[in-house]
């Protein structure tokens, strides 16, 4: 019988009965195996995509969940073959010699990121007692890691672990996997496992929730996967949400558990996807906005709601994985790196790592264009940070036509030499809405041929009349409920309309956004030209053209080049914090140090937000 | 309308729907009301024991539990006088001025102990949070507690702690107090409550539980209560309950819950006789032999009751109270005491710190006589230790009339100059039975009138004949079932019997432990002669005679003023390290440093037994 290994592609001719481990090894691939074959600890995995094979065993119905069964998982120690077959080897199950890169660099975000993570593993043998000594497991057992130079004296450990130790012990013949933490003995594994290493970094976003699954042993992202925030159930926005909790009585409790369950669910993606086994995942971190916060660690958010706006704690929060019920190794910790202050969440503390704030020299600003606009300004060690309420218009709420950045939407949109209009769908059918990239666009554009003008005010066909191509006066229309309105294209049911309300709300957003903007740099002393880097962040900004930001005037005038865009910048700090113990620090340290600018107290605050809203003047 | 207030006595006249606070107040007695009497912390409890007052607001149905309010518990700042009433404060509800008495040394134990709780409070005001900073809760708590001289960078916290706090300091007026231990915020609590600080040290016993409540401030014993251990239902030694655990599936946990419960029981004891409210109990040492620190912390004790009889751990094993299920702080740390190997236990080294093994300089024995004998051997840091199975004969199992120390038994024995029998029965009743000490005074004063051989062997009527008193000889019985026998007393059904069968299990018992005490000498190179003190600690060990130890030779001959009483030194030593941390370090290093010295594989054990189950010839 011929059995073929992916993704290696190597074929070999076996018996019927041959294991897979055995299969597999005559053609030359090794299979990792740390309970020998035995069946015990579940990591042996592989996937079967074609083929024969023998019944699943006891021994792997409860190894491997339903979940996995279905999708062709096995244990290669235990599954027989029985006929021709395709076997896909996961990363995680492959032995591979050197791949162990604690303390080289990772390039990761704005830099590079020395690798050294919070949890290693051990293998050890362990001398086994006799009656001469009668010492305790856990004794025995610290000699063996003392013997491999770890500082054992004050180790600490969970009781679950010593509950465990005396069977694991035995069942593994002394030859286990020490898991350690810092001074903490995290678990016990049967056999040799020390080159299966994991960490997960989530972020909870107020729209979608990311997690990126790492190998803590070569820093790499191992899987990515990402679902919508299902506590938009409860409201789109932030504060429906923290009305909801603070309102009702399971509020609190419902949104938590939304965010754990979606949590969970993108886990069983990344197993599903990676191979790899949950329980070795060892370490996660979280970011996310001092809401997202509150909501999945279950903190009452009714101070953070109402004024003073304080959150219940500032510094990193560690929980272990089984408390908050994510279904990772359950000792494992959970960290939420820290929140700065007011509205200024581990999300900005994140962007903030990623980009550098804190170390770089230079004077840069990072802004995260969202509900909440976060805006950081920093030089060297002196960093500002402050957290604008721009309004869910750039989502789509309170305009019109508005809509999410989903199938459908207007993401693009010009005007070209002779008035004819282009413009980009998300999905390429007819179009059902302006999402915000697209409604940025619209507004540079109209402003740009002088449809409104930097009052925001919108002109009529009437005063536009010999001064615009035909085509795009005609688009100019008017009527009794909305007053003048543009048509920025056909859909389904009727005319995609831009009204004048929603070039007011459009105001009053970025209005926010470069009001904040305008007292940090105050704050600071400094002045837009002598800005080397703007950075936008966020999934918004990334999609957003320059021209299109520097033409509403969301940020100050400046060359474009001096303007990037680096993503979801948020989670590249949590994954920094992840592999890193020095990125840990460092976040730590520039959300301690790092000044919030509270808008609300600054008495200038008003008059730069009336002035942020008019437009710039068109460039002729 | 007339209070009187107990215990200082003092009575007041008073208008009715005055509160028992203000009435008080002006009796000159201050009623510490940490949250200033709105009925919100639960602490200004008093015990009415006579008189009306107004029925239990639905503020005091919340703060006490329907057990305290059936006793009479009342919160003094919600109750109001209707009638002449006597009122007892509790000492903890009072306020007492300079009883702090931290850094101070307290006498217990064989010495002084510094007294020095892992656990401290701080009373503190926090600064309100203003739009201008908007920082964490957390983040001007610890702002608050800088300023009171408190290292806080990296201070440790709970979730749980960060959920209450928000609601926690603005119910508080932002006046709290923060529970501290080392670099742990344990908890923030409403008001003043700097003057209670309570921590618990326990005995599990396999027989009797018992339970100290200690004043941290003042290192003082404010309650103690025991019961018996109800793990006796499945079995009455140690080694049944293992064997239960092991060989039913749920018997670990019944065991363990066994042991919650009891614990749990004496909690509540201790709690309606001090006054003291639960929750201000931050901390609990327990100390017990190895099988009740397994079955306790519900470790499978396979392994222990197997060859090698290895622990799983013995290092000191902390978990958070609540994780166990026991009902004091839910975060108090429970710290069970550090085993040293094989069977000595956590037990032992509670009678070592307690007696000063590890610290003082003479050459010292300790013996712990019970179903186990530990036995300790000390001088300056040199510390060795055994265990031995005595076997439960001294509790009464394996002796024809042998029962445990309960009403009935007959506990002591004396032979007068003419032979009559002087016998003493606790609670004074009839006997119907002989408890251990009994038995020990029995066969020395049988061995020393002739009626038992040093071989062990019991002469028969004949050969005493003439060589002691008549009403002696008539005493010495004969019959097919049980040989030769000695009547002891006359009991309920008929004589209570010493017979030849119950004088081999003394012998057995007592060689297993002499055997130790050689073999322990022995490792050490000492001689008996050269031991300048031999404490017997245990209940057992408090009621023996000298006279019967020597008289049987469970000990080496020396002078009895070498021989002292020590008690239940077990929880002397979880009450030190209670209450000083230099003294928990102090178990922790003599249970490393202490050799344990294996009986079984001792090539001379079988010899020195031998020769040890013999009795001393009476001295003349
Ligand atoms: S090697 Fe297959 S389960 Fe362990
Ligand atoms: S003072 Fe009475 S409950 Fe707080």
């Amino acid at each position: 019988m011929r059995v073929r290994f992916l993704p290696m592609d190597v074929t070999v001719q076996v018996d019927e009965g041959t294991t897979l481990v055995e299969a597999a090894r005559r053609a030359g691939v090794e299979i990792d195996s740390p309970c020998a074959g035995r069946g015990r600890c579940g990591k042996c995995r592989v996937i079967v995509r074609e083929g024969r094979l023998s019944e699943p065993t006891e021994l792997e119905r409860k190894q491997l969940p339903p979940k996995l069964l279905e999708r062709g998982f096995r244990l290669a120690c235990q599954a027989k073959v029985e006929g021709d077959c395709v076997i896909f080897i996961p990363a995680a199950s492959r032995v591979e010699e050197g791949k162990i890169l604690t303390g080289s660099l990772i390039k990761l975000g704005e830099g590079q990121v020395k690798l050294s993570p919070l949890v290693r593993k051990r293998f050890i043998r362990v001398e086994e007692q006799t009656l001469k000594t009668q010492s305790a497991d856990l004794t025995v057992l610290k000699e063996a890691l003392k013997a491999r130079g770890e500082e054992v004296d004050r180790l600490r450990f969970d009781i679950d672990l010593i509950r465990k130790l005396p069977e694991l012990l035995r069942s593994s013949g002394f030859e286990v996997t020490a898991v350690l933490r810092d001074g903490e003995l995290l678990d016990v594994e049967l056999g040799n496992t020390e080159n299966r290493l994991y960490g997960l970094a989530i972020d909870i976003g107020t729209t979608t929730v990311v997690g990126s699954l790492v190998n803590l042993l070569t820093g790499e992202e191992v899987a990515v996967a990402s679902e919508m925030n299902p506590q938009a159930a409860y409201g789109a926005d932030v504060i429906s949400r923290l009305t909801h909790a603070i309102q009702t009585d399971e509020g609190l409790e419902e949104l938590s558990e939304r965010a754990v369950e979606v949590i969970n669910r993108i886990i069983d993606e990344l197993v599903l996807s990676s191979g790899v086994d949950r329980e070795s995942i060892y370490d996660v971190t979280v970011v996310g906005n001092s809401a997202m916060h509150h909501l999945f660690l279950k903190i009452p958010p009714h101070h953070l709601a109402t004024l003073p706006y304080v959150p219940a704690v500032s510094d990193p929060v560690d929980v272990p994985a089984w408390r908050l019920g994510i279904d990772v190794h359950p000792r494992a910790n959970v960290h939420y790196l820290p929140n700065v202050a007011g509205f200024v969440g581990a999300d900005t503390v994140g962007v903030m790592i990623a980009t550098g704030f804190g170390r770089d020299p230079r004077l840069r600003m990072a802004i995260d264009i969202g509900t909440n606009g976060e805006i950081v300004l920093g030089r060297g060690e002196e960093v500002m940070v402050c957290s604008t309420a721009a309004g869910p218009a750039f989502e789509g709420a309170t305009i019109r036509h508005g809509m999410r950045a989903a199938p459908g939407a207007i993401e693009s949109f010009r005007i070209g030499e002779d008035g004819e209009v282009e413009v980009r769908v998300i999905g390429d059918g007819k179009p059902i809405g302006i999402c915000g990239t697209g409604l940025f666009d619209i507004v540079a554009e109209l402003l740009r041929v002088g449809i409104i003008e930097s009052s925001g005010r919108m002109r009529r066909r009437e005063e536009l009349e010999g001064r615009i191509p035909r085509p795009l006066l005609e688009r100019v229309v008017e009527d009794e409920e909305f007053g003048v309105g543009f048509v920025v294209a056909e859909g389904e049911e009727g005319p995609i309309l831009l009204t004048q309300a929603d070039v007011r709300q459009v105001q009053l957003a970025k209005g926010a956004i470069r009001a904040g903007i305008e007292i940090v740099m105050e704050e600071m002393g400094v002045k837009a030209e002598e800005i080397e880097e703007l950075l936008l962040a966020g999934a918004f900004g990334s999609y957003l053209r320059k021209e299109s930001a520097l033409g509403i005037g969301i940020i100050p005038p400046m060359p474009e080049e001096r303007i990037r865009f680096v993503g979801n910048a948020a989670i590249v700090g949590a994954r920094m914090a992840l592999i890193s113990r020095e990125m840990r620090e460092e976040a730590r340290r520039v959300a301690k140090t790092a000044r919030y600018v509270p808008l609300a107290t600054n008495p200038d605050f008003q008059m730069r937000f009336a002035e942020a809203m008019l437009f710039p003047e068109p460039a002729t």
